[in-house]
């Protein structure tokens, strides 16, 4: 069976290592979101694809991003010059950035160089990210428009998201190999992921909505949130401020006409009716991820839904 | 006294720290080689201005560059993605690398840059990088012409030197201050620094050869040869491949023109007579710059002479 993932960064990232565990790594693409890339220092930062390249290469830092024990002496030493220090970079982290940027300001197409990034961590699935051109989730606030980093980490999400817009489509063209993946998968999955700002930006990069929804037949998606919260991130407070509503409903509403599954987890089940009224299959299942045998059954789960 | 130093790197900074210590850091200007300067993993990297930096600010390594204590942990990992890992960056050390490489690309000019690293580092004295145009110092050697950090870290300064070229003279611009210092001073120092690569570099930026041959009465050299060997670096060899010849005697005929007042070290004396007979004032001190009562001391020995 060949499965490709939409994935944001730390859901769908524990999500992909529950299918690995399943399917088989080399039965896995990876779809992986560009919209919240940042050039951070004179370095092109990819936080989602980083998480699912140190996800799967098992050096992921505790918190589920960046590198585990690693140290900030370079960001010590940027900030002692005044530098800005309002994003987090280790120093392990920093080379592969500098790596990527340096070869990408060579002229190397980012999925080129993600490629044998994957390769060199062998990491086993295959991970392209969604396009090469540039496009930026941008988050609209009562404080102006902020680039997505800047409103996440920066003002800690703090300013209400009234709207999402991503700079750079039309016109983002997908890179090689997204659409053949999505087109020849035997199940497309959209990860348990925020889906304005992580599967969203993908499904923005011309052609790729279209291609899903084309596979409507085959697609799952995993819900990313759980009796109202969400697992991770600015999730749950998009949804009160974006609608259509905080629950997985809310999440199953936004995919519709995507997919023809749904995965929610089992004290969700209450919503099931609801969901299945969307024209979408609905199965239950512990969506928390906490330990890599949970990670492994919500795959299977999605896998048979 | 106002005191203007032509400075490369560890030598140089050595000396400095002796001139602080002699006549206050609010008197002394660094001039600073930028011939060595490379692009590496595409950050903006100025080896001697960096050891005059780490230097004065006392956070130098115990090798007389870089920064102490400093970890390798970027670099593990561009070694790992198969970049170039064959000139080595500390992980504090590139932390200042990211800062003035950003700067750099922002249109800043390196001088502006590098007099804000002193500030905040606090070094007290001026630091000016000698231009803020591209010089490149290129070794022309059998295996043909290498770039300086190419031939001397590359290939651990293997081939030998034949020719030494400066790429981007004339043409190459005094950064805003360097002429002013060297008119304006009571003393200019050639500092004990390597002549080929170190001192000439920063002479060959257009007028700079032309201001210090115009104050040579109040122009002192400091020999950078102590017995026929370096105190440090590859001046020794280069001596023998390029001339006039591997001494105290052969560094001050290089000078020739440029100072009326040549410092050996007491070693050296036996040399005497010849460089007199070069139209210069000898004195002999202890060159050896083991602490920082000797840098002192040969620091007053320069000002005296």
């Amino acid at each position: 069976v060949r499965v490709t993932v939409l994935s944001g960064g730390i859901g769908g990232a524990r999500f992909t290592t529950g299918l690995v565990d399943a399917v088989g790594a080399e039965a896995v693409t990876v779809i992986g979101n560009v919209g919240d890339d940042l050039e951070h220092w004179g370095l092109h930062v990819s936080p989602d694809i980083d998480t699912v390249l140190y996800t799967l290469s098992g050096r992921v830092g505790e918190l589920g991003w960046g590198v585990r024990d690693d140290t900030r002496a370079s960001m010590g030493v940027v900030a002692e010059l005044g530098g800005p220090d309002w994003f987090i970079l280790g120093d392990a982290d920093i080379g592969l950035h500098l790596v990527r940027s340096e070869r990408l300001r060579s002229g190397e197409p980012l999925s080129a160089i993600v490629a044998d990034l994957a390769e060199r961590f062998a990491i086993g699935v295959r991970l392209i990210p969604a396009t090469d051109d540039r496009l930026r989730t941008m988050i609209l606030t009562d404080d102006g428009e902020l680039e997505f980093q800047q409103w996440f980490v920066g003002r800690r999400a703090g300013p209400a998201a009234r709207g999402v817009r991503f700079e750079g489509v039309p016109g983002a063209r997908p890179a090689p190999g997204v659409l053949e993946a999505i087109r020849d998968a035997d199940r497309v999955i959209l990860a348990p992921s925020n889906p304005f700002i992580s599967v969203d930006p993908i499904l923005a990069v011309d052609g790729v909505r279209e291609a899903v929804a084309g596979r409507r037949g085959d697609v799952v998606a995993v819900s990313p949130i759980i009796g109202g919260e969400a697992i991770k991130g600015p999730l749950a407070a998009m949804l009160d401020s974006l609608g259509p509503e905080r629950s997985a409903l809310g999440v199953a509403r936004h995919y519709a006409g995507l997919c023809s599954a749904f995965v929610v987890d089992e004290r969700d089940a209450a919503l099931v009716p609801a969901i299945e009224a969307l024209g979408m299959r609905v199965v239950t299942a512990g969506a928390l991820m906490r330990d890599a045998p949970a990670r492994r059954r919500l795959a299977e789960a999605a896998l048979a839904a």
